[in-house]
Formats: C-alpha cells, structure tokens, sequence
C-alpha cells in the first residue's frame, strides 16, 4: 500500500517528510500497525521514482519520532501507534493495591545490620572454584543440565538423607525434598498445611518472612512470645489448648530476630506437647549449625519419634546464599504432597548449584568452612555484645545468644527504634526496627541487629554510633518532660 | 544414673545383658531420653567395676536392638524408646489425601515421547564449560554467591530488559522479573491474579503444569478450544463476553500439547478483543524461538501496547532445562507484586545459573546453538510427521506444527489413548495420553508426541510401534462389533 502513496514534487514540503506523513497516516488509520514491516528502502524508492536517500531520510524520521524501528539485517517495522490511536491503557493501579518491597532490608548503609547473612569476604573462593570446576568437568555435568525431578538431585537428595539419618535426625518413615533454600520450604508447607484459614502458631517476635508466608497462605496466625529461652512450653501449652492449630512453627536454635535458644529440657515438653495434642511441629533449623558456645542442642525433630515434626535446614546460612538450596525432611506423605506442590511451583530446585553444593559438602570443605565460620562467628558475637555493654544506654536490655547471626536489643524509655533508625541513617548505619518483626505485640521499642556480615570493628563502631545516639534522644526525651506545657484552653 | 546400677555377678543371665536389660528400663522409665548421651564405656566399666569388653557388649546389644546409636568419636545415644513408650504416631494420611506425581512421564520407557524436553546429546557441552568456568573465575563470583534481588541478577535482567526493548517486546512502562523457568512465573501470576475464584480462560488441551497451577490457585477455570490455528478469536470473544474472565492464559506458538501456532490476523484480533474488553492476557511464549518452518509471527506482547499483556520466556527449552531460569515482563505494578511474592516464595532464583546462562547468551553461544537446535528440530519434526502419514491408522488426524518439540494425534473410532498407552508401554513406548491435558473436553481419544528429545529414528521407530498397535486394537474392536450380541431379554 506505501507504494500507491503519491508525493508532490512541486510542494514546498521536502519530499521525504512527505513521504514520512504519508506513512504515519497509514499507521493511524490501522491500514498499518504496530510489527509490520515496511518495504526496504531500495525497493520503495523504485515503486515512488525517489532517490533511495530520500526513503531513508523519510525512515529516519518515523524512526526519530519513535513510530518504526529499525533492526540491522532485518528491516524496519511498525513500532508504535501515533497517541491519537493508542488503546487505552489498563489502569494496573486500580487492579494491584500498591507495594513496596521491604524497605530498610535495602537501604544502603556503610555498617549495616539489616541483612542476616554471611560476611562474603570469607566465602572461601578458591574451594568453590576447584569443586565447581570439577562438577563441571564430570561426566555427570550433562545430566545436571537436563530436567530434573522435584524432590531434588538423587545424588544431593541421598546424601542428604544419608546424613540425616546417622545423625537421628530422619526415621524410617521420613523422606527428603530438596528446596530453594528454607524459604520455599517454609512456603510449600504454608500453602500444604494452612491454606484454608487452618490456625498456626508462630514465635513473637518472627523473622518477617516467615510471618509473611503463613500470612498469604490464609492461616489465622496465633502467636507466643519468645523469652530469652526462646519459645516457652507453657505458654505453648495455653496456647495450643485454647486454639487448637493445625501447626506450630518454631525455630529453636539462635531464633531470627532475637538470637534466642531454647533449651533441650524445654525441647522435650514441646515435644510432648505437640505430641499429646496432634499438632504438627515446623522446626526452621537454619541456623543451628552456627552455634559459638555452650552444648549443642537437640533438634526438636530428633526427639520426635512420632512423626509430628517436619524438619527445614539450608546451605544459606552456612555457605553461599546465592545459591538456593534447603530441604525439607518430613514423613513421606507430607514429602509427597511438597513434591507435587513444588513441581506445580517451580518444576524443581537448580540442579547446577544442588550439584556445586553437594560436591562442597562431601569434599569435606563445607565442614572445614564452618570450623572458620563458627571461629569469625564468635568473634562478631563478642564485639556484638561488647559493644551493646558499653554504649547502650542505661536500662537497654539485649539477647545474649549462643550462636547465629542476630541479637535483639530493647531499648530504655520511650525511644521508638523507627525514629531511632532514621537519626542513625544519617551516620551510615542500618538496623531493622522491632515492628518489622512483629507478630502481635509491637516491639516498637526493639531492634535486630545481625552481625553476620560484619567484621568485629564494624560491629563496635555501629553500635556505638547507635548507643550514642538513643543516648542522646533520650536525654532530649527527658528535657522535654520538664519543659513547662501550655494551659490547655 | 547408669554408674547406680546393681548387676548379679551369680546370675545365670550374663553381665553384659543385665547391664544391657537395664539400659533399656532406664529409656523404658523415661529416666534415659531419645537422644541422650552414654558414659563411654571405658568410664561406666570403671564405676561399675566391670571389664571394658562388657560394657561394649552391652552396647552393641542396644545398638542391633535399635535403642541406642553410636556415632564414631562422639559416643553412644539413646535413638529410641522401647515400643512400649513410644508416642503415637501422627496419621498423616488422615490428615493429608493420598497424592501421586504425575505418572506417565516418569514412566520409564526405551523411545519415550512423554517430555517435552530439549535433547541432552544436542547440549553444547564444550561451549557450557568454557562460559561456566569463566563466570567461577570472574571477580563476579563473590557476588553471585551472596544474596541476591527477587527481580534477579542485576546483569542479567538488564541483558533480557535491553533485548526485549530492541525487540519491541517490552514498553517503558514495563518492567522484567526472572523466574525459576516460566513455571514459577505462571505460579507467581496465578497466585498474584487468580487467588480469589477470579475466571480465568485457558486453553482446552493445555499444558498439564498450566492447569494445575490455576486450578491450585483457586481460580475459577473455563476454557476455550485449541483449533489446528491454535486458540481461536471468535471463541475467546464469546467466552469473554459470556464470563467476563480477569485474564486469559495463551501459547500461541506451538503450543503445548498440540503444537498448533496462531496466525498474525488471529493473534492481532485477540490482541484487541482483550484491550477492547479490560482482560489480562498472559502470554506464555517458551516455544515461539523454536520454528522450523513458515514466518516468525509477532508476540502478542509486541502488537499490545497499551499494558494488557504480561510475557513469560525462559531459557530452559532453547538451553538446558536444568538450570531454572525464566522471566516475565510486564508493567511494572505487575512486576513489583511479583517481586514481593517471590520475595515471599523463595527469596530470589539461584544466582550461579542467572550468571552462566548470561554468559551463554552474551557470547554469542546461545544464537549458534539456536541455530543447531532448530536445524535438528526440524529433522525432528519431519520424521514425526512422516512417521504419522505413514504408520497411523485411516482416520486418524493429527497437527502439523511449524515449530516446538509436540505434535497432538487423534486417533480413529473408539480407541481410548490410555488403553493404548497400556499396550505400546509393553513395546517399550510411551506418551501421555490425552486426558492428561484436559480442561473440559476429555480428549480422550487423542496423545501428546514430544518428539524434542528423540532422535528421527527412534520417532520413526517408536510411532511405527504406535500405529501398529493402535490398527490391531481397532481391527480387534471392528471384529467385536460383528460378533452376535445376546438377546436382551
């Protein structure tokens, strides 16, 4: 049709504009639309009697104006209406409410005690390059690249089962499913278990993740506060006979956000008490490898020959976190249900970073990358703990954890951490404020600070430059009380 | 309490089985717990006065009687109560139905046309190698190890943002999310848009995987047919009028299962009937780089301007389907809910496969095995469409793709997919039948034939075996009909 267009060679206007008008007309009245092609330059100024500059210079312009586009090799096509013919646009924001990724996760920070994850400057490079090359390199290298099966790599699956059991940590009826990382795991069980306004029990204060998770799945969350023990059985005990939950989701080892752990004594009445009531039991175990003092303490799903508790743990924690494996050990039934859950999710785990992750473990470097961790690890937590001893203010009072990444501080008076956290900002420094974490109970007064990815000096000047400055917003607390208030008319 | 036990050196019962027999009160009385630790035996001989080689004994007695597990340099634990104390086990198949993983494609077969998967021997094993080492030695790695973004790799998503930008398939207004394969961008989308009994349309047959993850979400489902020109305007114009759906879920080039592409004035009329009608239409386009034969129609995603159309790709039908990485593109309210449900779901996708697949992509590697992979394709294909004519019984129908890795038969007469499957599974063939992919229809005299992994001769072979089986099933069926019937009395 471009070449029935006529041009007037007498008109003022220089023919290739014309040329151009003419084009953008055809596009308006739809006789051209958005992905057509147009005619090669060549072969329309032979159609039009025109220099093949002339169509060109007339393509330039369309293209200027935003109406063709042109691709090397292949032409130029028709890439946008003129406004006058533009579908109305769908109004997303009247579909979607708006969202905002959670915030101060994200803020950056010279210190920042934001993000609970590993320092990356003692990812040990040299171990993970020889090991990934080798998985690489293997015969086995063909089969990580084809589809694999939602329960995981075999070979990582096996091993870890392996592992699991001589560590009494799966019975004979329990299976394995790989995950990416405990986050999945923790959402496949949401969606399996408390999709339809079932009751759930969290701990209060609750990494927010995690209270996200049950939150969209439609449970109807209940919670328990967590004391400096960790998850207390009594209140457990109350709770579970007043709401009767389908579940109750517990991490009881150096608990995100408060560090806490609960003790082995206190792990066997929980036990007992899922036990006797029929409630399932989700221990989050992700970081109980991290522990920088006292006894190692027994996970909840080895005290459990029953069968209540479905077990969750992760190579995030303790190695890369950019690589996304956790899994899932639970009886088969519940395994199962995940498999199938997860293959309508995601089909299943990458296998590349399942197979790098495997070959680190059984090189035995994984086990030699958590004696270095658990060494660095102890000295954040003494710098941590230093620090809050010295420059807190008076009154704080803060977790002293046995292990992991975080420490939950709770302030003096009526210091909001959110106002905190703004002064603090201005001095480089980063935290997540207690409400980020809360479940039902506020924590407006409360503060994480993990220390996992910082070294023992940037541990002691964060805090530092955080105690002086709540020292100081108190104090100004304090003036403004006795200043004189205005009669109340 | 163990060093308190009182052992008969007169009895006729040997020591080591006393001291065995009272171990296992002990754990029986609830004094010794699942988990707790035996004195070694060295210590509990000298307290007891007895020869090391007694309380060894003892040990192994519990240990072959499953009570207790030692773990080397560790000690020895309790492992288990007698089964006299032990709790009652939780019955999960009360609490959770019976669920079985999608059968046929794990079935194992010699020629197996069940998945629909790109061939592992045509993988570029060499090129893999050389890119993937590249990004381990590249002083990126430390960063790729660490926590990443739920939009994804930053480079990455800019690679696919710029692509899609040139390409016309991404508008200023949109914005790009990378997925685990475009499994979890359907899942996140169907979670995002379809949680609350929304309508939604599918296709009729569709992808099983599709189904599933809309039926999970509790959408409600309709449905229109797939025709030999994939799904038709004027009867999704009807449905949208009769059902005013939320969205519309379409792969209009060689769809799954039947392989049949929409043709550019179809794909346009849909384009507008969606705009026209307020409807979202997500486009699922993993195949569209897979065409073997005819012109290379538009996106959907590229005749859309005006925001309806959210695009899902991925990399793992054109590379290597293990490494799970997909994305959508979409306005950017739509991509920021994604991001927080996948924030949500599993945090962000595995980074060592975001980066080795970039590399893959920006070297030009990808386009070569492109190339390869469509020229195979289409030998594929041709075998697959021969090997129909040829071997198919009279009256049987069948699609003939221009593209893609499946191709849709429908057999004759009376003949149930699924009886067939039975049969030529004995010959060492399989497929999925067509129930499998169902919305309303049934199909249940159609299959599906992945020919994408299978090299021309075994698709020769194995749809040879097809035809064969399913003309001596009729001819069976044919002499039935002829048989005198009794008398209906």
């Amino acid at each position: 049709m471009l070449a029935q267009v006529t041009l007037d060679s007498e008109s003022s206007i220089p023919l290739y504009r014309q040329l151009a008008d003419a084009v953008s007309r055809l596009i308006e009245q739809g006789s051209m639309r958005v992905g057509d092609r147009l005619p090669p330059t060549r072969e329309l100024a032979g159609h039009l009697g025109l220099n093949r500059t002339t169509v060109s210079a007339a393509y330039a312009w369309l293209e200027n104006e935003g109406l063709i586009r042109g691709h090397v090799g292949r032409g130029s096509f028709v890439a946008k209406a003129p406004e006058s013919v533009q579908s109305a646009r769908l109004d997303w924001d009247a579909i979607l409410p708006r969202v905002e990724l959670s915030g101060a996760a994200s803020v950056p920070a010279e210190i920042s005690f934001a993000n609970s994850r590993p320092a990356d400057d003692a990812f040990p490079m040299e171990q993970f390059r020889r090991l990934a090359k080798e998985v690489i390199d293997s015969p086995d290298a063909r089969e990580i690249l084809q589809l694999g099966s939602p329960l995981g790599y075999a070979p990582l699956r096996r091993y870890l089962l392996e592992q699991a059991r001589s560590e009494g940590l799966a019975n004979d009826f329990d299976d394995l499913i790989v995950t990416n990382g405990c986050q999945q795991g923790l959402d496949l069980l949401a969606r399996l278990l408390a999709s339809r306004g079932e009751t759930v029990i969290l701990e209060d204060p609750v990494y927010h993740g995690l209270l996200r998770v049950f939150e969209r799945s439609g449970a109807s969350i209940v919670s328990i506060p967590v004391t400096e023990h960790g998850a207390d059985p009594e209140a457990l005990e109350g709770a579970i006979a007043r709401h009767r939950p389908r579940a109750v989701v517990l991490t009881p080892s150096f608990q995100n956000p408060t560090g806490a752990s609960i003790p082995v004594s206190k792990r066997r009445r929980i036990v007992e008490l899922v036990q006797r009531s029929g409630t399932i039991l989700i221990e989050n175990d992700i970081y109980g490898e991290l522990r920088y003092h006292g006894e190692s303490a027994l996970a909840l799903k080895r005290l459990d020959e029953s069968g209540h508790t479905i077990l969750l743990r992760s190579y995030s924690k303790v190695s890369f976190p950019g690589l996304r494996v956790g899994w899932v050990i639970a009886p088969r039934p519940v395994v199962a249900h995940l498999a199938e859950l997860k293959q309508t999710s995601d089909l299943h785990s990458d296998q590349l970073s399942q197979a790098v992750l495997l070959r680190f473990a059984e090189s035995g470097e994984l086990a030699r990358h958590l004696v270095r961790t658990r060494q660095d690890g102890k000295q954040r937590l003494a710098a941590a703990r230093n620090a809050c001893r010295t420059y807190l203010p008076a009154g704080s009072k803060y977790t002293t954890p046995e292990g992991g990444m975080n420490l939950w501080v709770e302030l003096p008076g009526r210091l909001d951490s959110r106002d905190l956290l703004s002064k603090v900002l201005e001095q480089g420094v980063a935290f997540l404020p207690g409400h980020y974490f809360s479940v039902e109970r506020g924590h407006s007064r409360c503060l994480r600070l993990s220390f996992g990815g910082l070294s023992p000096e940037e541990i002691q000047r964060g805090i530092r430059i955080l105690g002086e400055t709540a020292r100081r917003e108190l104090a100004a607390f304090a003036e403004s009380e006795f200043e004189p208030a205005p009669a109340l008319v």
